[in-house]
C-alpha cells in the first residue's frame, strides 16, 4: 500500500518522549485487581472503573458517566453482588468531525502467583533485557485502555486537537460474559452513541509474533448438548451390565457420528451454507505471516490436518468446524468407578461463518442427532438441544474504517498489515455493529503470544509504545478518509 | 427337593428363644463405627475386631489371633495408618469331624445421617410395625457374622456339640478392598488353615425379597482405559477448531465401536469364549423368582434388554457385558466451555465369565481398540490398556457344600432356594478357593432390597433369625454329606 502521509512524526515523537509515563500509567491499573470473575473482588473492579473516571476527567474528557447495570443476576453468592459500571465518556462534539467509539475493558482475568506466574501478576514488571511489560491485564486490556488515554495526552501535551470526536465505552464484565453491556448498547445507540460514525475495538491480538494484523471476521458458536437418560439412578455395571440399556453406549455412537478424524463434519446441509471462498478474498490469505511450523508451536504437538498455511487459516476462519468437549454426568474423575451413568450430556459446539443461517443450523443438528439416535434402536430416550449461541461478524476489510487502520499500521511498523480474522468470537463486536448500524474495526496491540488468559501475561514494550501510535495515527487517517 | 431331615427343631426353638440377646448382640455391634473407609474411624474398625475377640473368647472359641497385616499402602492421608487385622479363631479341632471355614467382614460402608437416614445409622433400630432392623452393617455384613455367633451360642445353650470344627476368619477391610486379605490367606493356607474341608461366605443377597437363595458364581470384571493424546495442553476451540486433529473425536469413535445399543461386544473373539449353555443349567433359571416387572422395578425405568427373565438373568450372569463408564480429561462439569481437550481417558469395563481367558481377552480388547483406531486416520495417539481385573468364580450348585445348605435352607424357610450367580464380583471367594483348594458357598442372608451400600440399611428380622437357623441347619447338613 502506497498512501499519502500524514505529519504524524510530532505525536510519534510525543508518544515516544511520554514512554515513561505512559508506562506509570498501566503500572496504576494494573496493580488494580479488577478481577470480575471473583465476587470477593468486585471493589477492585469497582475502584478500576473510578480510577478511568480521574484519568479521563484529567485528560479533559466530559460528559463522564457511570452507567450503572444493576445487580449481577444469578449464579452469584452475593444475591446484591452490583455489576461494575459501563463507563462513558466524550471528547470534542464538533459536529464537523467524524466520532469514533473507542470501545475496552476494564476488567481482568483472574491471576494468583501459585498459579506459576514468575512475577506478582498485579505489580507490572519490566523485563529490561526483553523489554518487556509483564501483569495481568497488560495485553488484556488494559494495556490498549490506556493506550487510548495516552494518545490523548500526546495530543495535549502537543496542543493538538484531536482529528475526531470519540466517544469512550470502557465495560468491567468482559471477562465474565459482557452481562448487560448488549442492552445498554442498545439503550444508548440513538442517545450517548447517536453520532458515532464508526468502532474501533482493541482487544484482540496480532496473528503470530512478527507482523501487525487488523482483523475483520470472527466466527460465531452455537454450543449444543445431546443428553441421554435411561435408569432413574446410576446403576451397578456387575449386577445390571448386559440387561439393560446403557446411556452411555448410545451418546458415544450419537456423538461419533458428527465429525470424523479429519475434522469434516459430518451433518449434511452445513457445507452447503458456508459462503463460496472468492478470488479476492482467497489472495488476502497469500501474504499472511503464518506457516504450519507456527501451528506445531501453539499446540505443542504435530496435529494439523492440512498441510499448507492457507487451508490452515481458512478452516480457522472461514469454515466451520465441530469440537466435541466432553461429557458430563458420567464417571470423570481418576480411578477406576464401575457405574452406568444413569443420564449423560454430550457437550459440542460449532463454529459458525457466512452464511450459515443460525436456526436452519441448529434444526439440521438436532434432527441429524435425533436420526443417528434412531438408527440405534435404543431402549433410552435422548434430547438434542442448542444452550446457547452467538452469531459470526465479518466486515469489508477494504472499507475506510480499515483502510485507516491500515495506513496507521503502515506508517508506524513500516509494513502492510495482515488481513486476519479470529476463530473465535467477541459478540459485543456484533453488538456495536448491529445496535450502531456502522462499521467496526478490531485493532489489536499485543502479539499472539502474549498469554492474554495465562499465567505470565505480557506485552512487548514496542507493542505498546507503537500500539500508541498505531491508534493515534488511526483517527487522523480516519478523520481524512 | 425331598431329603432326611435332622432333628433340628430343639436348635430352631432355641434361637427363636435367644431372639433378644442376638438382637443385643447386633445392636452392640451396630453401634461400633467400623467405617474402613473414613481413616479416622480407623481406630472404631480396631474397636470391632476387639470386640469379635471377646464375643468369641466368651463363646469357647480357642487359638483366637488378630492378624496384624501391617501398615495400609497408598493412597493414604495417614502413612503410618495400620490394616486392621483379621480375625481368626477355632472352635473344635477334632478330626473326625468335617472344617468348614466361615468368612465374614466387620468392617461397614460409610453412613452419616445427612445422607438421608431416617434413623441414626449406628443405633440398630427395630421397626416393630413391619419388623425390620435398621442400621449400618445389619446386613453387610455384621448381620451375618453375629449370625454365627449366635448359632454357637445356640448350640453352647442346648449343650449341642458342634457337629462340624470350625474355623473364624473376619476381616476388616473388605468395604475398602481386601487389602491384605488375599496374601494372608495364601499364608495361612497350610497353616491355620490347612484342616478346612469347606468355605461358607453369608455377604450377599438374595435376588429378590420372596425367595432364599444359594449362589454359585460370580463375573469377573476387567476395566480398561483408552487415552488418547493430541496436543501439549487444552486448546481452546475457537482458534484451533477445524485446524487440528481432536482426542475426543478419535476416543468417543472408538469407545462408540465397542459394544452395541443392544449390549451385544462388537469386539470379536469374545463371544467365541463363553462357555456353551448345558441343558442341565438352562434349567436352573426356570424355577427363579424374577420378572422383567422386578428389573424395572429396580432401574425405575423400562430398559431391559430382553423380554424373558430366563434372557435377562443369563445376560447378568452367564454372558460377559460392557458398559463404558464416562471420560476422564473432558470437559465434565455443568455449562458450556468451549475446549479441545488435551488428552481424554475413556474407561470402559468388561464382566467376565467361564470360559473367558483373561489374557486373551485383553489382548482382543487392545487389538480391537488400535484397528478401530487405525482406521481412522488420526494425526493423534491412542493407548488402550487393562487397569485392573478380577477373574470370574462359577461352584458347582450339586456339589455337598450347596446341597447342605439347600437342605437347610428347604428345613427353614420351607420351598426350594433359587440358584443364583451374581453379575457382580466378591474376589476373595476366588481367593479362597484358589489357595485352599476347597468348596466356596455363598449363602446369603439378607434380602435384594436391603440397601447394603446405601442409606436406611436393613435387615428383616425374619431373615435375621431365619438367617441363623439355616447357618446352624447348614452345618448339620453338611456334617452328614
Amino acid at each position: 500500500m502506497t498512501h499519502d502521509k500524514l505529519p504524524l512524526e510530532p505525536l510519534f515523537d510525543k508518544i515516544e518522549e511520554l514512554k515513561p509515563r505512559f508506562i506509570d500509567r498501566l503500572t496504576r491499573a494494573v496493580a488494580i485487581k479488577s478481577v470480575s470473575a471473583d465476587e470477593t473482588l468486585r471493589p477492585e473492579v469497582a475502584k478500576m472503573a473510578d480510577f478511568l473516571v480521574d484519568e479521563l476527567t484529567a485528560l479533559g474528557f466530559v460528559d463522564i458517566q457511570k452507567k450503572d447495570l444493576g445487580i449481577q443476576p444469578p449464579p452469584v453468592n452475593d444475591p446484591k453482588l452490583p455489576l461494575p459500571p459501563v463507563v462513558l465518556a466524550r471528547s470534542g462534539a464538533d459536529s464537523s468531525k467524524k466520532t469514533v467509539l473507542i470501545y475496552g475493558h476494564y476488567d481482568v482475568q483472574p491471576a494468583l502467583i501459585e498459579d506459576g506466574w514468575n512475577t506478582d501478576p498485579f505489580v507490572l514488571t519490566h523485563d529490561t533485557v526483553k523489554d518487556i511489560l509483564y501483569g495481568r491485564g497488560s495485553t488484556d486490556d488494559k494495556g490498549p485502555v490506556m493506550g487510548w488515554l495516552n494518545v490523548i495526552e500526546a495530543h495535549r501535551q502537543l496542543g493538538w486537537e484531536l482529528p475526531v470526536n470519540i466517544v469512550c465505552c470502557f465495560e468491567g464484565m468482559e471477562e465474565s460474559g459482557s452481562v448487560g453491556l448488549p442492552e445498554l448498547i442498545a439503550q444508548e445507540a440513538k442517545k450517548y452513541f447517536s453520532t458515532v460514525d464508526a468502532t474501533c475495538i482493541s482487544d484482540n491480538y496480532w496473528l503470530g509474533t512478527r507482523k501487525p494484523v487488523l482483523t475483520y471476521g470472527l466466527r460465531g458458536v452455537h454450543y449444543y448438548e445431546i443428553v441421554v437418560s435411561g435408569p432413574a439412578a446410576d446403576l451397578h455395571s456387575g449386577i445390571f451390565g448386559g440387561m439393560v440399556g446403557e446411556p452411555m453406549t448410545d451418546l458415544v455412537k450419537v456423538m461419533g457420528s458428527l465429525v470424523d478424524s479429519q475434522g469434516r463434519i459430518q451433518i449434511p446441509g452445513i457445507a452447503e451454507m458456508v459462503a463460496p471462498l472468492t478470488d479476492e478474498e482467497d489472495k488476502l490469505y497469500d501474504p499472511i505471516d503464518y506457516s504450519i511450523d507456527d501451528l506445531n508451536d501453539a499446540t505443542g504437538a504435530k496435529i494439523s490436518l492440512h498441510d499448507n498455511k492457507k487451508d490452515a487459516l481458512k478452516h480457522r476462519w472461514r469454515y466451520p468446524s465441530l469440537s466435541l468437549h466432553g461429557i458430563e454426568g458420567g464417571f470423570s474423575a481418576p480411578g477406576a468407578k464401575t457405574v452406568i451413568p444413569a443420564r449423560v450430556s454430550g457437550k459440542f459446539s460449532i463454529r459458525t461463518v457466512p452464511n450459515i443461517e443460525p436456526r436452519k443450523l441448529d434444526q439440521l443438528v438436532v434432527d441429524f442427532c435425533n436420526e443417528q439416535f434412531a438408527k440405534l434402536g435404543s431402549v433410552n430416550t435422548l434430547k438434542a438441544q442448542l444452550i446457547h449461541d452467538g452469531n459470526y461478524w465479518v466486515s469489508n476489510p477494504f472499507n475506510d474504517n480499515f483502510t485507516a487502520a491500515a495506513k496507521a499500521t503502515v506508517d508506524v511498523w513500516n509494513i502492510e498489515p495482515d488481513f486476519t480474522r479470529e476463530g473465535g468470537s467477541i459478540p459485543i463486536t456484533l453488538s456495536f455493529e448491529q445496535e450502531l448500524g456502522k462499521d467496526v474495526l478490531l485493532l489489536p496491540m499485543g502479539r499472539g503470544d502474549d498469554g492474554a488468559h495465562s499465567i505470565n501475561e505480557k506485552l512487548d514494550m514496542s507493542n505498546y509504545i507503537n500500539g500508541c501510535k498505531t491508534l493515534g495515527a488511526y483517527l487522523h487517517y480516519y478523520a481524512k478518509q
